[in-house]
């Protein structure tokens, strides 16, 4: 079989035989998600099965929802680690730069020996960087590298790095989701990753509560601009009387997007300190809303981004309508 | 490389040349899923790459999110071939059995030359019957046979069949979903097949009444049997109050299940006419909700089946709680 990382296999299988002689901390980035956690799992009991001493750690804690991939193999909180860091020398996933993982880890390992990862705004930053930015995941890279050197795989790790994929491609539906995505998920089921309970832990736990807080997130929906933009709004004590928590946030921008026609949606968190949060994602990566957020002081992707600001929900909203009006006017006039 | 389907393979094949001197009708059931669909089309363009006269046709129009399927090969109204039904031979695909087609397409064709299916209570009854209860879809099974034929699937029909896997496989997270499943979504990722494409127009084209649809099932959720099931209703009324139409149904009972601790989620829709109908899902095959349903004259596989009954809201309701609640006790007796 053709190698699917020619290029940085080569590199690899070439760094490999010195990364098992190390003493290696595993490090993702801070607020890690399914990409970072399935990666550093699958990256720690690779190498410790190919005979490494390997811990994994982080400076957040593992959502719940991922905690189904930590049974085996534990993600250290920090304070464990920056004590001794000095004995450990460091691999980073998932982290687009070096402050990605926190100050204090960065602080510990400053020159990473390597770094795997697939965000296209990452310039390097390890001895040997492994990037590759037309993967889907990180955990599509690891996995490609492991399967170029013919290293074992367990089901653990299998489902480690089959959860990253997963998570990272949103369910095989983005538009980074390849022929390779596909062939990997395959190889991954080979060795034990378990589809049915990646699914059920990472989409079917959730609480009531969580549902009635999407029930309140749905009768907020309002159309914008038009049609163009949905925006739905969690006032004030909502958490309280859905039973529901921050956590529960998650995902609930996504069904303002949903809707047909709409090219932008936003969902908007009013705080009990009386200021703003807002989510805002874009169906196409044109309309650029991390430039929205950014005149609100906030940041993020083409797609996704965020911003957290203190003012009223009654000043705010007529101001991001008529920021969001005024971009969507701008895209349409650069395309015609 | 070895064979996907080395018994169904060594038939088809057979059956194959007989095939393309024949003027074929490509059947899907009525209220027709994606996996129906994309099974029609790529069946119906397959062999028509292959030199036959093929149409497809279903007694019910295709719903709005599976047009993106029917662009370059259409799917005909019942009517349109009835009329003419002698002239053809008939291929049945994804229907468990004859009846599933609508009484009228049954009656003109009540012995197909060939089937093609998952189900696992299909019994037969075709000449020619290719069933695969271990497929997640029928089109996996269609895109095994053609692959292992060395058949040509053009992008529309890799797209067809695609559409299949994915929305039986409950975007890959069923307990059907295999290392095959994912071999072959690559395989027909090679040939065109576009995962963005296809997980925007399933998922990402809602209308505003099917969110307000969403919201009214989400209010009426109840948990019964100890929180192990719940169970939503849409009331008499509810698509002309939400701006919704029955097509929008799809997907919600996976919400009265997607709660930590509900074995068997369950949505009923009470008809205008007075009867009901009932869609159930389990997360474990174990608890066979097809069983529960054939209580019900109804049927499916084990982890989502359905029924449709001429009895009152009020009467139905109880009875269902009942025979949910002697399943779980069966199940959980046999486990102990």
């Amino acid at each position: 079989m053709d190698a699917f990382f020619p290029e940085l296999s080569a590199r690899f299988n070439a760094l490999l035989p010195e990364l098992l002689t190390r003493k290696l901390a595993v490090v993702g980035h801070a607020r890690p998600d399914g990409d970072c956690i399935g990666s550093q799992i699958g990256l720690a009991r690779v190498l410790a099965k190919a005979g490494a001493d390997v811990v994994c750690v982080n400076a957040d804690p593992v959502p719940r929802r991922l905690q189904f991939l930590t049974r085996s193999t534990r993600v250290l909180p920090a304070e464990e680690v920056l004590p001794v860091a000095k004995d450990y020398t460091a691999l980073f996933v998932d982290c687009a730069d070096g402050a990605r993982c926190g100050h204090r880890l960065q602080g510990a390992f400053p020159r990473p020996m390597a770094m795997f990862d697939h965000h296209i705004s990452n310039v390097g930053y390890a001895e040997h960087d492994f990037i590759d930015v037309r993967s889907a995941a990180t955990a599509e890279i690891l996995t490609g590298l492991f399967l170029d050197a013919g290293l074992e795989i367990d089901a653990e790790a299998a489902q480690g790095l089959y959860a990253g994929i997963l998570t990272d491609t949103g369910q095989f539906r983005f538009h980074s989701t390849s022929r390779r995505s596909f062939m990997l998920a395959a190889e991954l089921l080979a060795r034990g990753a378990r589809p049915a309970e990646a699914g059920f832990e990472l989409y079917e736990r959730e609480s009531i509560g969580k549902l009635r807080l999407l029930e309140a997130f749905l009768q907020s929906l309002k159309l914008e601009a038009g049609g163009r933009v949905c925006i739905g709004i969690l006032p004030k004590g909502v958490f309280a009387s859905t039973g529901s928590d921050t956590e529960d946030t998650e995902g609930l921008v996504d069904y303002a997007r949903s809707i047909d026609g709409v090219e932008i949606g936003v969902m908007i968190e009013e705080r009990d300190n009386g200021a703003v949060k807002a989510s805002l994602r874009a169906k196409d990566p044109v309309y650029r809303v991390d430039r929205i957020a950014a005149q609100f002081n906030g940041g993020g992707h083409a797609c996704a981004a965020g911003l957290s600001l203190g003012q009223s929900l009654n000043e705010f909203y007529p101001a991001l309508v008529a920021a969001i009006g005024a971009q969507l006017a701008a895209v349409q006039s650069e395309a015609s």
